[in-house]
């Protein structure tokens, strides 16, 4: 938890907190439950069985810094601690009910119907090509859904009006498509400076090129922040974290 | 889910809602959860990287028939799950408080604190002789923890007096205790019958030998059963299931 990383997902959650005029401090245990289930999805991503990635934000991953066992282990740790820290929200002021809904909306959307069926879908496509459709689907689930969770976790914190869930899902879904091929164009710059690390995957860019690539990276943005326009002047700063995350670098 | 098992779990959960007065109905969601748990962490315990075993339930283990990354995938997707199948408490007529309180409970006695602390120390000690009170220390976490979580659920999900929980949490403990080292008998009963099996494990016989395990057994379930004695008539299915689980033969 202590080993870097943007925190994407736990802002998210106070940022819509707050646009849906609640207090941030009450969706800190929801904050802290997504960070956990985040945190324990790259370390399983990273053994051997996964991708087998020795390298994590620039440092040895969990299974080399620990051994394969205690990585397993810290990942099931996490995991199983996430829903914990999200039980803390009824002790920060959120409703039981909410609490209750958070549970289950991390848990789908983090399980089988969400992020796990997405890596079940990148491993039965590993070292083959695969169709548009395909990657979005697997991106969709991978990456998008965690985010919409840390959206949607964040609205319960608040207390916000059913009216906003819809809109709150779609900006989810389209940031976290954003932002995996934000994420490919930047991991393809980086391999075009070292030739020797280039990734055989299918990717946005394998598919479609670098400039088409930066173009759905920028549509899935533009979508993402009209879906937040029902938030009014609050929403502002929604707006802002999304164009923020199309423009970063390496 | 569906490969076999006793399902004591989910059973003592449905139990303990009864002697507590309530409707087992209520309790299916949590005994569902509790089960998520337990099928999760044999997948885990069965990879290479863990125990590495082959068989499970005199069947193929997850890794043998789906490969290492679908069980690892598979194992999060039912940890994950399990908290979904408790926030379901809710529509079976829980009260939100109580389904938090269920969640909150599962995660600490699954986790860190409890079931994977407790695979954390017998990592630690594999292949190496270790003290009685650690056996003792690994098995009430790694045994006693989830079984604990099983019985308390039962009580949540009866809305049950407070009084109740300090003994169903001792009569948790207990009968994990006893469950394993009547777990660790019939293993090394099977083993002498063949020989070409034998486990290099510290247990309870190469501990105290099979007499004192057997012994130690049966004290523990003698603690369990004058736990629920709180209960009243009611206890008198928990006692009797905490006998026949002594009893039972491979």
């Amino acid at each position: 938890l202590s080993y870097g990383g943007k925190r994407v997902r736990p802002l998210l959650t106070l940022l819509f907190c707050e646009a849906a005029g609640g207090d941030p401090a009450k969706a800190l245990p929801f904050a802290a439950g997504v960070e956990f289930v985040h945190t324990y999805s790259l370390i399983h991503d990273d053994l051997p069985c996964m991708d087998n990635d020795d390298m994590r934000r620039g440092k040895p991953s969990a299974h080399k810094r620990f051994g394969e066992a205690n990585a397993l282990l810290s990942g099931d740790a996490l995991l199983t601690h996430a829903f914990a820290a999200v039980s803390d929200g009824t002790k920060a002021g959120v409703s039981a009910e909410n609490t209750v809904r958070a549970v289950r909306e991390l848990s789908l959307l983090a399980g089988a119907p969400g992020m796990v069926g997405g890596q079940y879908i990148d491993l039965k496509y590993e070292g083959t090509d695969c169709a548009p459709d395909v990657l979005l689907q697997m991106d969709a689930l991978k990456t998008g859904a965690l985010i919409e969770a840390a959206c949607v976790l964040g609205l319960l914190a608040a207390d916000a009006d059913e009216s906003l869930f819809a809109p709150t899902r779609r900006f989810g879904r389209s940031l976290g498509l954003a932002f995996q091929i934000k994420d490919d164009l930047l991991e393809y710059e980086d391999e075009n400076e070292h030739s020797d690390e280039i990734n055989e995957k299918s990717t946005y860019i394998t598919l479609f090129g670098a400039e088409r690539a930066k173009a759905l990276a920028a549509d899935y943005t533009r979508q993402a922040v009209e879906a937040v326009s029902v938030f009014g002047a609050p929403g502002q700063t929604l707006s802002d974290f999304a164009c923020a995350l199309l423009k970063r670098n390496n």
